[in-house]
């Protein structure tokens, strides 16, 4: 045997190399405020894989700003990695030549210049991802050299404490400290002794206190106050014709006002539909304010979270039967093992989306905004590798074939027009024109066809699971699309058929009268009636709050 | 609003209320060994869920043996939750009724007491998972009230080292520790000081010193002295049919000796070949023995692991560049991550089977054997939520559909008569008997058909994911079914078409001839050639030397 003479740890010798450079700015773990940004010019090198921690709602943003001002001379030409692209600086950064390329999941607020810059050459795009995805990369061919992270609180050795938004700091942690990758972490406090340690501080490098607390958004609070009488009724739909009819027990709700009407129906129409304690028991969720009287009525037994809320930490704090609450008495959330649970282990994803086709695939990316899409894809199919079955899941089986299995329920619920009046349905996604523009090896699609199970609008709702045919899958989304272009093809002798066939359910099929979709449904209405809920203890941020 | 009077934290006040019953033999975190079996009978209650961890290499072993020594007066009707069902204490518990209902991934070499166990009705089983699955079920609707899992070595305070063999440790803790469910763990040293900390003592309630270390098994050490010529034959057509075809960069490899021939072809086939540096760099795996040659000769550039590999600690230290190795000099594996890795960020898996249908399906559960899958489900099939894109997976991609996307290589490997003498081609999987037998909601199989892309047998290559039809997905199987009942059906008419179409290749037409196919071509032909590429750092158990 031929063996090159090699040196097996070079990653190991760079990375002391470079600690080495900051040895004098280095106080055990801790550096100065003020000398972050020396720091960085000195442990990252041109053309590093680095992950910026950017999760749906907590932001490294005292790092991302600091990344921004780094000399582009000597740190340029990186490849970021990022969940979220939600900040100004993340693009700014590429501007300013100090990154080149991106690999991300959901790019949100920043879609429209991510498309542009894109488009312009500013920015190189390595691949669009779910977030589950994007973790796994990060052990196999994304495997970062320098992370950037947030955490709430250090003490002198570097023990870190996530606290309610521990969200996805662990796994990224995980994949620099055991291959060699630098560890860097903002946090909002030092203290002498954690409520509990996170992340243990063998496994960090370098602690920065931030100039000021990393940016939370709340991103998962809905204002009952701005849910219309037509998602009361499309909700109520979804409750019979759905969750009771399939009897859905573990389940994810999207972000969007139509599944927080659902919500906030469970403890009044749920309820005198006698579905309490049948449907909707174990979730993976976000902690949503709208979940309140849900919880407060006992239709919850437990809920596992992404990450945290802002405002909803006192009130998750008093409810440790239902999230998990660790023995500080505070919240922890894993996006990793959420995202996993949230593919695996649950009968329903139910969300919204932008645009769908005629047969059914859905996209949020529309012209010019190259949105990414989260954790929708990973949650919003049908897993191939499932293996235990469910009452729901089973519902779905295909008995013809003898090696047939259940399915995962994947519901859109959409208006048939959406808030930009335009027609939800199209013949042709504009994923279509932006994988052109982008130049993507593929359309980017939220979620496929071939994974969506029902499709409820204000109509009634489409069973496409049950359509035999890719023509009666189309004849049956026409038959819910209103006036929209192609619910105008829909004919009253296909409607009847399809309704014949269970294929399509309206209003009326499920015994529901549209005059009784009301907004005094909600068991709450407002804001304080959440708070009131919540016996004071949800405390909503102040862009949430009235002042009568 | 009406709110019924609650108390939201009756987990936690329980919980409370059994450690106050062990106070008194409580020393910090600490009981002693002696005392473990009346520790139990104090914090588990009749009916609790349980986790007693079971990996496919480390064994709680100690605490399994104690939970059989309990007063089944006292606890009773567990729900046990394990990975793998591999000791026969695992089944005596079921037996003298401590536990009654198990959900599991893997039974291995119990798979037929398993089988047996539940026909007879000792066993109410759950249901059979893939190990994510059932991880993501701990968050959901498999909250588990008492943990019981195993580290190396645990400080005074009761921080935990996992060393080598984290596996799926973290995991189950998170689940219980923020769950107010009681942690318990079994350790095989107390030391003043950890090389690292894997995990923190605020997880964990009960710390106990076992009586011997936990049992660890060397289950993917293959000695290539059992490799075959036909083995090395198939190999040889996989490496240049597939893996150079197709450009494979990142993958799985099976547990079989099929996957083993072809570690060992890399560094001298492959290189022939010129493939170096253009396929196979990046894998997830555990650290099998028969990888050494391709990482000595420069193959390999990262391995990350669901678990350790018993003799290979040493090696794994020294080639920190390849495995995933933290700054105390030892290999972090985790189980859940490598899975998430292994389903999203690889462009193949592949592995072997015990039996095949015509049409493609495959299942190792065989007449009268419960053997699950462990991770093959979620490796091997095509991932609905995938959106990123490689050339491998691109190279798959239905160019006809606008919307069409790349998919994952999921190959099956198997000698047309299996080491039993029968055909691996069966009409009918056995697992459709067993399917009865268990009184299982849906057949028991490994890989669907819909996610099988290739079969290698010794006679040749069907591509089926170029197959247009079921006819002639079952044709292409024929034609390498060699002289099996489905191989006989195969006409010269068929196998020229299928060639034609590149649906089918034999040796020749991949320009290999069967002599060519030795043993010589092996990069180590014997475990001590393992151990001299290793440099002597890879030290094999025992039962893997040999003796001149």
């Amino acid at each position: 045997m031929e063996k090159p003479n090699r040196n097996w740890a070079s990653k190991r010798e760079k990375k002391a190399q470079r600690l080495e450079k900051i040895s004098n700015l280095l106080n055990g773990k801790y550096v100065e405020t003020e000398k972050i940004v020396e720091v960085m010019e000195k442990l990252i090198a041109p053309g590093d894989k680095v992950v910026l921690e950017g999760d749906n709602q907590k932001q490294a943003s005292f790092l991302s700003e600091s990344l921004e001002k780094v000399d582009a001379e000597k740190v340029n030409d990186l490849h970021l990695i990022m969940s979220s692209i939600s900040r100004p600086e993340h693009l700014n950064i590429f501007e300013k030549g100090i990154a080149s390329k991106i690999d991300f999941s959901y790019a949100g607020a920043q879609s429209l210049r991510v498309a542009q810059m894109i488009e312009d050459g500013t920015m190189k795009l390595g691949d669009i991802h779910t977030y589950l995805e994007l973790y796994g990369r990060l052990f196999i061919d994304l495997i970062p050299n320098v992370v950037l992270v947030a955490a709430d609180k250090a003490d002198k050795d570097g023990n870190l404490y996530t606290g309610f938004n521990t969200e996805e700091t662990p796994t990224i942690i995980e994949a620099a400290a055991f291959k060699d990758g630098i560890v860097i972490v903002q946090v909002n406090e030092v203290v002498d002794s954690l409520p509990r340690i996170d992340i243990p501080s063998d496994w960090v490098d370098v602690v920065v206190k931030a100039d000021q607390p990393y940016q939370l958004e709340a991103l998962f609070t809905r204002d009952p106050q701005n849910i219309t009488e037509l998602q009361i009724l499309m909700a109520m739909m979804a409750i019979k014709g759905i969750y009771a009819e399939h009897g859905v027990q573990s389940l994810n709700h999207g972000i969007g006002f139509n599944t927080a009407a659902i919500e906030l129906l469970l403890s009044t129409y749920g309820e005198s539909l006698g579905l309490k304690g049948k449907i909707a028991k174990n979730w993976v969720l976000n902690p949503h304010p709208t979940m309140i009287p849900a919880i407060e009525s006992g239709w919850v037994e437990s809920i596992h979270s992404f990450g945290g809320e802002v405002g909803m930490e006192k009130y998750i704090a008093a409810r440790p039967d239902v999230f998990f609450v660790g023995k500080d008495g505070t919240m922890r959330s894993n996006r990793t093992l959420s995202q996993a649970a949230g593919q695996y282990a649950i009968d329903m994803f139910i969300g919204s989306t932008l645009q769908l086709d005629y047969e059914g695939n859905s996209s949020t990316v529309t012209k010019g905004r190259l949105s990414g899409f989260g954790g929708a894809p990973n949650m919003g199919h049908n897993p191939g590798g499932r293996r235990h079955s469910t009452p729901a899941w089973q519902s779905l089986r295909d008995n013809d074939d003898p090696l047939g299995k259940g399915q995962k329920l994947v519901v859109q619920m959409v208006e048939t027009y959406g808030s930009n009046k335009k027609p939800v349905f199209v013949e042709e996604l504009d994923a279509l024109a932006v994988q052109k523009q982008a130049g993507l090896a593929n359309a980017p699609v939220m979620i496929y066809s071939e994974d969506t199970t029902h499709i409820v609008t204000e109509e009634g709702i489409a069973y496409l699971y049950k359509a035999k045919t890719k023509e009666e899958r189309q004849a049956a989304i026409a038959a819910i699309g209103g006036v929209t272009p192609l619910g105008m093809t829909s004919t009253k002798e296909s409607l009847d058929r399809l309704r014949a066939a269970g294929i399509v359910k309206l209003p009326e099929d499920l015994g529901i009268k549209r005059s009784e979709a009301k907004r005094s449904l909600l068991a709450a209405q407002t804001i304080d009636d959440l708070i009131e809920w919540s016996d004071g203890l949800y405390e909503p941020p102040m862009k949430f709050r009235t002042w009568s």
